[in-house]
């Protein structure tokens, strides 16, 4: 069957799965993300975080210690919003941008995005575009650019989706986003992917104090649930978990490739959250494993190409194993 | 001492006032806002809700049962977000209005939004306006517009914020809003006041079909935490809780009444989620109250008021009542 349409545009969509696979084994292995399976422990959260109203104090310790994990040394130009898709949306009411330079082969809110507010795309080298998106690590190629090679691209506005970069941190530019010397330089940070709590709904803009101000003002001054902020402190403040999820991940990722291969694809790029496959045969590929109750990510503009998320628990392991044996 | 700026603007601001009365006996009691001190049960939550992208179909679902809960013929109509504030922050993104019509005694953030996109804001009844905005019932006066003339005001585009209308739900225009016949008028609703679950961030959008599909390609594709999705789903589904909160609502109000006629507050107005009061010394009685560890609510733009939110266990109420006898 032709692939559901709303598996193409984003991973997670285990509704539109059930849907076009009603027959397949429960409960689905969604694999269709790159969000780590192993989640950081959410804290007991004591009632207040429910029932009151955010305190701006909480919100700033949440900022601080984000800033502090991304070796932000101005906490004002880290904002906390409800997640970095909120913040992609609401970039295009902050920037004037009228041309944006966007890779069509990189996660797709940011295109969509801009297109909302009628700006147009253009190619990631195009001398005329007034604002530079770039996803690093890239999703789904997994292609990583260094530092000073971002920085290079800084001779305009350049906003960095940094959603992966927790994996390997010292790739990350946002100690420098919106600093002195740098205020056309933009970067979005992913709680969710990382920490495995997506659902948390919890991202950061780190930019310089103007726009910061700005984004705070239209995003209002709740922006962030209770919960969220509660989980988000616990996390920051825990290094030792971050080094050893990110060892961890490595592991698992070897695993993968080994299990993968051995299936006949070839590792195409990705990140330790995310595999990205390639197979002549990928569509078959594909169906057979939704068959299977695993939902993988494919992409429009590459058929053969397949996104794999790593596996959590043994038994998932050891079904993503048995059903790869079968394709 | 004059009361700080940052307790004018907002209720709930339990950092600022730690901050000017550090010597207040603790925990503070913060009966500053009109939120329900007795929230509606947060269920156990699947560790999924905390660690998937909430699927859209979870979104649906919440939109399908706040529609019920509101009266709303067609879910497509209604809009779930983050809260009414993220909302609120959004419409002038949204609209074109350059004039709006907004009460000087009411909740602030409306005219503030409207101010940040360089709007104008005029009186109530300015005929030159091209949007009004009402808060029924108002906060914090608690007046109420009945149905019909609050249908009478949509001879031009009408934003009513329903945000306490939970307490009295046949006063709500919500079915009507953005229904044919009704595309000028637009409700919000919140979740987080009548159940008593601010920290959550759940608030709604009811607006016309073309209207309520901008708002969500503005908010994104996951507006709402899962967290919040899970507990809104729970909530709208027990009207059961929702009458017999209205009832204990309606009697803790006649004892707080009671309490601040006894103490020599006047009632000025309110609804059962929170008590408008004036006296002549208002300003020595919120310092009075503070200095015991009770935060209340004064006004920039009378200072002879004071808002009351209701205390919740026992162990409060005891608390205030001595506090106002202390006065």
């Amino acid at each position: 069957m032709a692939t559901p349409a709303a598996l193409l545009g984003h991973g997670g969509r285990l509704g539109a799965a059930r849907t076009a696979w009603p027959n397949a084994p429960t409960p689905w292995l969604d694999l269709s993300t790159g969000i780590n399976p192993c989640p950081y422990p959410v804290p007991a959260l004591a009632p207040e975080t429910w029932s009151r109203l955010p305190d701006p104090e909480s919100l700033g310790a949440l900022e601080q210690a984000a800033a502090a994990a991304f070796g932000v040394e101005d906490p004002s130009r880290v904002v906390a919003t409800a997640g970095s898709e909120a913040v992609i949306r609401l970039l295009p009411r902050l920037l004037a941008a009228q041309r944006v330079a966007i890779s069509a082969q990189t996660y797709g809110g940011h295109a969509e995005a801009w297109r909302i507010v009628g700006a147009q795309i253009v190619a990631p080298g195009d001398p005329t575009a007034d604002l530079r998106v770039l996803v690093n690590p890239n999703n789904p190629s997994g292609r990583v650019l260094p530092r000073d090679q971002v920085l290079d691209l800084t001779d305009g506005p350049l906003l960095v989706d940094e959603a992966f970069v927790d994996v390997d941190p010292a790739l990350s530019v946002a100690s420098l986003a919106g600093a002195p010397g740098h205020e056309r330089l933009l970067v979005l940070r992913s709680f969710g992917k990382f920490y495995g709590l997506a659902g948390a709904r919890l991202g950061f803009l780190v930019a310089e104090p103007a726009l910061a101000a700005r984004a705070r003002q239209a995003l209002g001054d709740w922006p962030v649930s209770g919960p969220a902020i509660a989980v988000g402190l616990a996390a920051y403040a825990d290094p030792a978990w971050a080094t050893q999820t990110r060892l961890r991940l490595i592991e698992d990722t070897v695993q993968m490739d080994g299990l993968l291969r051995r299936a006949g694809f070839e590792i195409a790029g990705g990140t330790t959250l995310f595999r990205l496959t390639r197979a002549a045969d990928a569509p078959r590929r594909f169906e057979g494993l939704a068959q299977a109750g695993i939902l993988t990510r494919p992409f429009p503009w590459d058929e053969t190409l397949i996104r794999f998320g790593l596996p959590g628990r043994e038994l998932d392991w050891r079904r993503l194993a048995n059903a790869l044996e079968s394709l």
